[in-house]
């Protein structure tokens, strides 16, 4: 058993019955995983006294570190440090540090500590305090024997994700030194996973990169990793080549693409507007999610009917006759409609079909056209996906998106 | 051991790595325990052959069944067959219905079924076929002694969630009879969850019922349940009591919230609108969620900026400069404008503070007004939620649909 292999436990009845989804376990794996952890086992159980003692006995069997989330708190059946002591045959203990910080917390909010409460001052006979900055809970771990260990943190995310980057997390990176992995992620839009995968397939990857795909919709991303930050950087280079520049939307920044795109607008210190149909409020929503978006986004038309279109935005009707809404002439005349109407430098238009019912042989439920107009005039490009009514609006609304993304980088659209 | 406790195994290591995270323990956890069975683990594990025999052991010994997700296709990584045929002691045979299967389902796709695939139809001795509707690798199901069973699905959680209705719930309700658990849903929509579980702690509720909550921002769910139905029938009747009525928006009703709404418009034959500030096009976009909202949702006017409220809504200017964008009278003018513009029988309207910039001290970050016209005039109303960005502009979004089902169901508006 190579050194850095850890377990985790997650405890409490309601992710058991179907209440609650564990998501702190996903948080675990993720931070230990791509600090080189190997991960053995990640185990929910209820929080019965004898099902978490043996739980516990089989983990600590399989791995070198236990962590566990959940089963610290006041109440009954908050089993966890009384199962740790009983695994370890040792007896539970008040610390006089985690009492003092307990009284402490009572007192500051004018509350009177019971003995219910007192019990979260209780570790096993020679457990050491993980502290609690945010509530009453403190954690504890144990040395055993082999330079094993087992640490007890809280299932309340927002303690358990402190207190694991806080503690444990340098504990354990300390005691077990993994290997360092160095990553690097390519995020894309507008290519299919399958058309990545192949073009990553021949680009000629070293074999010691190991390369994960994450569906990311409306993106696809790409995660290289790999022990040789040289190695990753050659191996990004190559995705780089195999990937056209075009579909690559941002390299190792994991903020939304919207705020990736005000910044872009703010940058160039322009305004922009837009005019909606089948996104409904999608992509105004999109570029009004980041603070600040006030300085950029003036407004928005959502024309649900043609009469709506005509009104606010001026679609002349023999347009609409002549091309139908969703075509190239009346996006054309949405976006520059939306720039008229709200005196901005840019301006956006989506139109589809976003189904389930609606579409024609010529314009199947999935065909978009998304417009940009800006001082020089205007243009619009069609765009198609076969799916459900809400990733056809998802995409459309961010093909509108990466419109503007192409159109300030000076990159071709590629629409159909 | 109460027969009927069921244990799951999630194989792959790309839940391990960090890289996906596993949502299908959730789905079966969620599937078994409505229907009365007691999961006893959920684990996840690295998809080696020895690790799975030995995680395969660990759980049959502590469960009467074992349902393992993932590891049946056709590439090296996928042991979960081997894994299991070793732990049983048994060897791999072709099952000559599941090869008939694959073979018919490749030569449909004119492609050819090579070696490496054909493996997708070899179980365990004695193990009979879990078809799989969708895709190439059938399931399978092995009887043990003591009446145990281990069963084994895809990982794909299309696949996974068919094959595990059509034939693994059937299978394990027809040998674990299981007691039934009665539930109940209670949607609430306006109170904080606190308030809701102080409430409830003070009606009364019959011990055996048990009472579950879920913060389902923006709303709160109250699950009840219990062995006997008259029992959770009467703990309803007491939520009811105990809740205000016009803060419960749906009962043992799971759609999305603008779905329900769109159906109590289109049953009354009207025609909406929407005016957008703070929200940027959020309420448009929940109210274009559902298919068919065409048939009621003529349009919206997010206008962002003090003068597209004018131009577009025609809020006027001195309106704006005795009240503020963010009052009663803007708000008012802004659904009347929208009402006039797309004319529509309803138009709602939302203007605030989402934040975190553009507070004061009179109406802080978190501020909101929500505003209503109809046929016979429109009214307004100030809410408050002390929240990020991403809160607030959801509560208020949600807060105007809320108006819109108070309004047609005769409830006053409470705001403040």
């Amino acid at each position: 058993m190579a050194a850095g292999g850890v377990s985790i436990l997650i405890t409490g009845s309601e992710v058991l019955d179907g209440r609650v989804s564990d998501t702190n376990s996903h948080h675990l794996v993720r931070e230990l995983a791509s600090r080189g952890f190997e991960i053995r086992h990640v185990l929910s159980c209820g929080d019965f006294l004898e099902t978490l003692k043996d739980a516990i006995g089989a983990l600590v069997q399989r791995s070198d570190a236990v962590v566990i989330s959940g089963g610290i708190g006041p109440t009954a059946d908050d089993n966890t440090r009384r199962a740790v002591a009983a695994f370890l045959g040792r007896e539970l203990e008040v610390d006089a540090g985690a009492l003092a910080h307990l009284e402490e917390f009572y007192r500051s909010r004018r509350r009177v500590l019971d003995d219910v409460n007192k019990r979260q001052s209780y570790v096993p006979r020679g457990a050491a305090i993980i502290p609690n900055p945010m509530g009453t809970a403190p954690g504890f771990y144990c040395e055993l024997p082999e330079g094993k260990m087992i640490l007890s943190i809280p299932g309340v995310p927002a303690e358990m994700k402190k207190m694991f980057e806080a503690t444990v997390l340098p504990l354990l990176l300390e005691r077990f030194t993994p290997a360092p992995r160095y990553r690097h992620l390519v995020r894309m839009f507008g290519l299919p996973e399958a058309g990545v995968g192949g073009r990553i397939e021949r680009a000629g990857i070293d074999d010691s990169v190991e390369i994960a795909y994450r569906a990311a919709f409306p993106e696809v991303h790409l995660q290289l990793s790999a022990g040789d930050s040289a190695v990753v950087a050659a191996a990004a280079a190559k995705v780089r080549e195999a990937i056209a520049a075009e579909y690559i939307v941002a390299e190792n920044d994991v903020r939304p693409f919207e705020e990736i795109l005000q910044e872009m607008i703010l940058a160039r210190g322009l305004t922009i507007s837009a005019a909606e149909s089948c996104t409904g409020g999608m992509v105004s929503a999109l570029l009004t999610n980041t603070a600040g978006s006030s300085a950029c986004f003036i407004g928005s038309s959502v024309t649900y009917c043609n009469e709506a279109k005509t009104r606010l935005l001026g679609v002349k009707p023999e347009t609409r006759a002549a091309h139908g809404a969703v075509s190239i002439e009346t996006a054309r005349e949405m976006a520059e409609g939306a720039r008229r109407a709200f005196g901005t430098d840019i301006a956006i238009s989506v139109t589809g079909i976003a189904g389930p019912t609606g579409g024609s042989t010529e314009k199947p439920v999935g065909t978009f056209v998304a417009g940009y107009a800006d001082k020089s005039g205007s243009e619009a490009h069609r765009f198609f996906l076969g799916s459900t009514r809400e990733r056809v609006r998802g995409w459309a609304a961010r093909t509108a998106l990466d419109v503007v993304r192409r159109k300030l980088l000076g990159i071709p659209i590629g629409g159909r």
